[in-house]
């Protein structure tokens, strides 16, 4: 019986370390957030050159890495930019979205300027 | 007369030079080619496998640079995958769409085997 218990514990102690492991992975995973979008200004108007200086602004925020501002040139989908930038995990992410400055520039312009958008969020592996 | 001609002259050969150096740029864009997509097979089934393996391989084919194979963790958008990849200029990005193996793929496996996707190709500026 004292056995039983002893193997009991050790199976127990084993899958407490392997569930460990797995969320420490999930957690560290590093994301790449992506947004391609339309706006409601026309191209080269003065409101989406002021809109465009709000988004770059974004990059500031604390824990955002490796932002890109970029043109979207694929006639097979309606978008015109898009931007990407990376987070070190799902927490750092999550303070991002909540970070006054972001929450800001949600409501007062994305949700008022922006025609179309698709959010596309990618889990990138650290190593190869 | 003669005045003018060389006038002329000088103008075409100024608009030449202008027209061949927004061409020479344009050309040289590096292009972020990306395309997020969901399966008809079950996720972790062997076939899913097997085409993962097989969009892996497009890796090879030249000119393709930074290959990346992610998954797509946003519950916003319908896609369960992403592949990212670059190419020096748009012409690197023909050669690639038009490379037997691109090809032979596209029509053998990518028609058949993927229920629903979205290409987004982002222009990259090389200088910051």
């Amino acid at each position: 019986m004292a056995q039983l218990i002893k193997n009991l514990f050790i199976l127990l102690i084993l899958n407490f370390l392997i569930c460990y492991n797995t969320m420490a992975q999930s957690d560290s995973s590093r994301i790449r957030h992506t947004v391609a979008f339309k706006l409601k200004h026309p191209i080269g108007s003065s409101e989406e050159q002021d809109f465009l200086k709000a988004v770059k602004k974004l990059a500031s925020i604390p824990g955002l890495e490796k932002f890109e501002f970029m043109k979207q040139i694929s006639k097979k989908n309606p978008f015109d930019y898009g931007i990407s930038m990376e987070f070190a995990n799902q927490k750092i992410y999550d303070q991002y979205n909540n970070h006054p400055d972001h929450v800001a520039f949600v409501q007062q312009r994305w949700l008022k300027e922006v025609e179309d958008f698709l959010e596309l969020d990618y889990e990138i592996k650290i190593t190869d």
